[in-house]
């Protein structure tokens, strides 16, 4: 039963859902960046979010819409990344139970972290069908709602409030570029653009080694059929269907950047704004360098959506 | 002949005198770094101050107290690091001169900072004799005024601004840590700490690899003959006589730290804050962990000095 995609309501409820919980993150300004890219750059700086990325909101968001009885059974979600460490957090702030479904071999300090904010893993094979029948058998034994990362109506609303601060911030933009991964955070910054600044332009920002939002916009059906390699981790995903239908709905461009060009963006952003963002933001940052004619003298938001860095394996160096 | 020791009202004046360049920065906190510290952790997020660093305060207030005739013939320092690009902006926001006075060898990339920033650069041997003659040389040709990185009072008034902000902003705190080299912001913190916050102790967190100001303070009497020997570049500077003499009369406490505890502590602010600071601010909260028993419970304020960090030379590797 495929839920309602989400709209401008469901973004400021969001707003109001998420508000005791949820930062208003700062908007950030380099002037040196202004002058490398040759137009006027506002970044909303998610990596200050709690959880250190703009996933808390819709993670949030979805907890808090659960009617009581609901609610009191738990949620319950496969991400080992950052989804899987802000519905942790999100279900703490409701003293509720939260599942975790994450591969055999993930990444320890990501577990850890999802350890540290009260979520209970349960550990599976990494494949997509162990990981959803395990899913299935948590929700079957605790009666826990499934909160999925980024095709959940409630989600994606949630993620709509980080361009909706921003534009509320900084007042008309003729752009907001956003990274596109599964499609929550583009999806619910289109929404929010539209609606509170109807002559912006929604851009989504993607790797090239990832590019089936790119590949399913341009062929108006969904391409998801491809291997992710890239090193934004956080973009890996699949484009959902909602997703789909509403970038398409809003008319959202996409521009793929190769894995060196985001990481040129991502020195460059530790550099100028002293912010520790995850190459699955500098992408962002990238598309615009990457564009310059594109975007040239423009007023333009940037969603940088993250910081959860593994310091151990710093990018640049993988890729030297 | 000895300029006179700043005051607080030094330091209101420098407010004033700088709010029209200067960013007030915001304050951060986290979670993770309470419970780890076992105390209320407010950190003053100077990496966002212009310039990456503190020291544009000092530099700027320095800048605009300049009657209009003196300034119009410059002004003049010897500094490769972040006073050196500080002053340089300064005197481009009042558009007179800048001269640095670097030692060959020096970093390019910091001296191409500071040329960005529109300064002129004179190179001389990396003798501090041969920086004394060509800073007086450059005094002599062109008139400009000497402002030295630390033991002006214009300067150190300026970086007592941060803690103003500090304490305007998070009210009455138990505490206030600063990182001490030359002593220009831990003498200016003391002061504006003393007037704003009388209960509030001053801690002053310095390299062991350059632990002049702790053992002078013991002393009773400046003990400068040493070799620094510390990851901490921002630290390595010979504690000024002005500086001593302030910290001495606020009865600033010292904590000595080992770089290895300033670099762990740096990855806990990249992770938990998500702001690139630089060793040479790492150290105050180092400082904090090694000594729990003495911070526990209270509420404490850190100003973390600046981001400037050679992400092509990452401490913990060369550590390593």
């Amino acid at each position: 039963m495929p839920m309602p995609l989400p709209t401008f309501d469901d973004v400021l409820a969001a707003a109001a859902r998420i508000a005791p919980h949820a930062h208003a993150t700062p908007v950030l300004r380099s002037r040196a960046l202004d002058a490398l890219a040759g137009c006027q750059l506002h970044f909303k700086a998610e990596p200050l979010q709690r959880t250190g990325a703009f996933k808390f909101r819709g993670a949030c968001n979805a907890v808090w819409a659960l009617e009581d009885a609901m609610a009191a059974r738990g949620v319950v979600t496969h991400s080992s990344g950052n989804h899987g460490a802000a519905l942790a957090l999100a279900a703490r702030t409701r003293r509720i139970a939260c599942h975790v479904v994450v591969p055999e071999g993930a990444n320890a300090a990501k577990l850890a972290n999802i350890v540290r904010y009260g979520a209970q893993l349960h550990t599976c094979a990494a494949t997509i069908a162990a990981r959803e029948t395990t899913a299935a058998q948590v929700q079957a034994d605790t009666g826990a709602t499934l909160i999925h990362p980024y095709t959940h109506p409630h989600v994606i609303a949630g993620q709509g409030t980080a361009a909706l601060e921003l534009l509320n911030a900084q007042g008309p933009l003729d752009v907001v570029v956003a990274p596109v991964g599964g499609g929550g955070l583009l999806a619910g910054t289109a929404i929010a653009a539209a609606a509170t600044a109807p002559g912006c332009r929604i851009v989504g920002a993607e790797p090239e080694g990832a590019d089936d939002t790119a590949r399913s916009l341009a062929a108006g059906e969904r391409r998801i059929d491809f291997v992710p390699d890239t090193v934004c981790d956080g973009l890996r995903g699949t484009l959902g269907e909602p997703n789909f239908e509403l970038l398409r709905a809003h008319r959202v461009e996409v521009v793929t950047v190769p894995d060196a060009g985001t990481l040129d963006a991502m020195r460059l952003l530790w550099q100028c704004l002293k912010l520790l963002v995850e190459p699955s933001s500098a992408v962002a940052l990238a598309a615009i360098l990457q564009q310059r004619e594109r975007f040239a003298g423009q007023r333009i938001g940037v969603v940088l959506s993250g910081g959860n860095v593994d310091l151990d394996a710093l990018p640049w160096e993988r890729a030297a």
